[in-house]
């Protein structure tokens, strides 16, 4: 398994669906740190072009790391370790080319169905546990813009049960998709 | 499916495995509140005997269920009115069986393989499932005391996957272990 995780912040939409540059906050690194750590991802990503929220991100990586966190909570330190910030998603698919030797497929997460664009929890995961470096695109605020998804290779069905609800945080969502398609339970 | 959850805060375990009782994090009210809307749970419990602390949670339900916040987002409100605030465990149980008729079975989640005490994802499945009402307890901070697990009917095994690492926040692992348990997928 060649698995990366993304958490996109721009472009994302904000609840009147206008493209919007969402804040960084600080408990998703924390949560889909140790998510990444616990089912084998091999890199998290922090994508947002604001230099003052990749600047928090980096405070709080650096904090967990090399400074008293990493002393206080070695597990904590074991899971931001594989945190990254980039401005963009092409900084990150360019990290993984050079670690891989390979572009990795891109599968968007969304809440909402995307109908003939969606693929199943059961293609996504023979994907992510196969050969080819994967990497999973969580978007915040409303969900990912338009204009990544239209750039991903696959976009996975929603979460939603049975009743249709489907308004999970973006932690929850992560924490239930890769428990599904990593295969670990 | 008649299932409950309950997120408890006192007794837990600090770092140092001391007796505490822990303070509510707001955003754990919002992340499984919309777990419990998502997955046709009918009530979740926060659990907690400091009085600041239940008011504290008061005031965000109030505020998302009757104030300003349930008509900006009328879906948070559908989530948070799944959520009552009680003392301790034993005045859920009275809530439960009073709506019920019936005491809950109640299955305590812990981080920690308990051996001989653990169920199985798939033996816990066919409970939740099945016709008896069932609790379902997440500890906060270090996880549930041993004072209330040697009260549960049963304990269920670990989130962890293959590799050992067993850290995750308790937004993330009662996400993995709703969507486990429902089988909803």
């Amino acid at each position: 398994m060649r698995l990366y995780m993304g958490l996109v912040h721009f472009p994302v939409y904000n609840r009147n669906y206008h493209r919007i540059a969402s804040a960084v906050t600080t408990l998703d690194i924390h949560d889909l740190g140790r998510l990444a750590r616990t089912y084998g991802v091999k890199g998290l990503f922090i994508i947002t072009p604001l230099v003052d929220q990749q600047r928090l991100t980096g405070r709080v990586l650096s904090h967990w790391i090399y400074g008293y966190g990493g002393r206080y909570n070695p597990h904590r330190k074991e899971a931001l370790e594989l945190v990254r910030v980039k401005a963009d998603l092409s900084g990150a698919v360019e990290e993984i080319e050079a670690t891989e030797g390979e572009t990795p497929l891109l599968i968007a997460t969304d809440a909402s169905d995307q109908g003939e664009r969606s693929i199943s929890y059961g293609e996504a995961g023979a994907l992510v546990r196969g050969d080819r470096t994967v990497m999973l695109l969580f978007g915040t605020a409303w969900g990912l813009h338009e204009d990544v998804m239209k750039t991903t290779d696959y976009i996975l069905a929603p979460v939603s049960g049975k009743r249709g609800y489907n308004h999970l945080s973006v932690r929850t969502a992560a924490a239930i998709i890769l428990d599904r398609l990593t295969g670990e339970r």
